[in-house]
């Protein structure tokens, strides 16, 4: 989509939404409306304000510069001094004439919404955790490039980096070093687990030393702000019984959460009204689990991804998300074993007008290393 | 602080606040009473509830194991299936008879605060802003360790690192993958600005290349979830005269903020009731540049850290913060002069019987390179 689109997208939701005006604080639905993705997600460091005709960022001196030279479509109001944010959104409100507006609720804090309804009576909680869910073919591009260094370096930890003595965090270095060298970053804090630690979704790698058994992989790769997301789950000599069970079960999860899309994205092109339910992609992978005797996945079976490695659409069973064209999530089932090891097999996938389309290309086939 | 020191003071606070429990939504806050570290902070993945009698966390299967193991003093309530966290919380809310809610409300989104309404009619927004502020020995200790990491990682970059014809984003990879290597991380993006970009504070590194002038390197490294945070101008080739006026006019400005500190730290010894201000250290340094015939400081003088990189007290115009024994804060003026260049000086001071004590131990005169 390009920046123009965007905007206008705004414009149509101040009339959905009967606001005179939008206050966007998030940092990811800045970088995706300006291109621009310096400001701290940890910290409120700038706001975007939309009206029918006007667009604004508020900002203080560290920015100045750099907005404007590299955001100039949208006018620049600085804090400074006596005239801090909050004076200067009145300002505008006054100057606009904005009697409601709406704000980021997924985003905005308590303390800054008591701030805000000082100095506007009528404020409206707007859901802007789907604007970014539908990718323009530009974005898609930028997350099958970073998908392709996440393979460049799953192959490079697999045949350079795995090694007997190696520990989890020296593995999660060498992920990241890897990405660095290349010009790119981690989109997330990599998960490496070995042996029973991979029995914990959301291991922190430690000091453990490989040793036979399962090596989890979770990583990603950022390229242009957009992220990308894969895990594998190898094994370090041979696979015993149990494993290779549990990895079979874990594969055809996925490919039958991959088929119910499939099959209703063919369905929908003859029935238009027909809508394709995330969370019905969650049940037909969680139901095969635990048919197959194994308790359920602790967790979503997969996500949307874009300048955020976690956004819309959500696949799980809450979910009330309608997966669309143009969307890229993960896939992810996993089964868990306490005190004996997990598997995840975890890949993106777009959705195309004849079915999903995997984006990260690494073997998701049963790997034995040595 | 211990742990339950830190529980103590939250059941302090409990009567301080009348209220009959506290829902902890900050993952920094949640990393300060559990020492736990590997929940995302972009993302909503825990929350804490602190009672009179009890303590829980709540999060979901991805985590369970983990915190069982490393956070056994709170009692895990897990999300799954129908339990959502809402349903959880509305159970607790009954079985403790909590009739008034506290929120951490510099954190929770609106959202969220939303949703929490429908259970608990009574919620009181708590700034929890200050509760880091004031750090224990082992806490200085360990931000010690992070400066300590910072200076190698300066020394390193100027010795082996900074040479014709390597940019910007090259040498910020340098200081993460130098930090990588030592088992740290980058506590931040290091802002690398070569020449006139250097006239943005917070500059971001690009494919410029190194040439004459102003080099400005700002950053910080963590040692056990605690930062570190320095700033240092330097010169490639020789500076010319009034690079030097700059230079020398920002060291001073942050001495004045220093020596104003300082001589408030003794004369408070011998009374008791003066208070010391974080607005009045900020006002001796930028009255000092504006004196001199600078632009105000476009950004504050400086923020406490610890856990975060920005954290209280906040040494900034508007700031209502107290200055206080134990706490740990940077104080780092800066010219900037668009299209020429900036010079920022940044270190970090923890608050002392005695006065300051300066953390960043990397030399801060004016330096020629080449």
């Amino acid at each position: 989509m390009k920046s123009s689109q965007k905007i206008n997208h705004f414009k149509k939701l101040l009339g959905e939404e009967k606001v005179d005006g939008i206050l966007i604080s998030s940092v990811f639905n800045i970088t995706h409306l300006t291109s621009y993705a310096n400001f701290s997600s940890e910290e409120r460091e700038a706001y975007l304000l939309i009206t029918e005709k006007s667009r604004y960022i508020f900002t203080d001196g560290r920015y100045a510069e750099a907005v404007k030279k590299q955001i100039p479509d949208f006018e620049l109001i600085l804090s400074k001094g006596e005239n801090t944010f909050l004076k200067n959104l009145e300002a505008l409100i006054k100057k606009h004439n904005i009697k409601s507006l709406g704000v980021d609720e997924n985003d905005l804090r308590v303390s800054e919404h008591k701030k805000i309804k000082t100095i506007s009576k009528s404020l409206k909680h707007i859901d802007l955790g789907e604007i970014r869910s539908i990718k323009a073919s530009g974005e898609i591009k930028l997350i099958e490039t970073a998908c392709k260094l996440g393979d460049e370096v799953f192959t490079y930890i697999i045949r350079n980096v795995l090694k007997k003595g190696i520990t989890e965090k020296e593995v999660a270095s060498e992920i990241e070093m890897f990405l660095k060298k290349r010009g790119s970053e981690i989109s997330f804090k990599p998960i490496v687990a070995f042996g029973a630690n991979s029995s914990v979704p959301h291991h922190e790698s430690g000091n453990k030393k490989l040793e036979k058994g399962f090596v989890l992989l979770d990583l990603g790769a950022k390229f242009e702000n957009y992220c990308s997301d894969m895990t594998r789950t190898v094994f370090w000599g041979k696979a015993d019984k149990k494993q290779k069970k549990i990895y079979k079960i874990v594969k055809e999860a996925q490919e039958k959460a991959v088929s119910e899309i499939n099959s209703k994205i063919l369905r929908s092109t003859q029935n238009d009204n027909k809508k394709i339910l995330a969370n019905e992609a969650d049940k037909a992978a969680r139901e095969y689990i635990i048919k197959e005797g194994f308790e359920t996945i602790p967790h979503s079976l997969g996500h949307g991804i874009g300048l955020e490695v976690h956004e819309h659409p959500f696949l799980s069973p809450k979910s009330k998300d309608i997966l669309k064209e143009g969307m890229v999530f993960s896939i992810e089932p996993g089964i868990y074993i306490p005190d004996f090891g997990g598997v995840r097999i975890e890949d993106l996938f777009v959705f195309e007008k004849t079915g999903l389309r995997r984006l990260t290309k690494s073997d998701n086939s049963l790997i034995e290393l040595r």
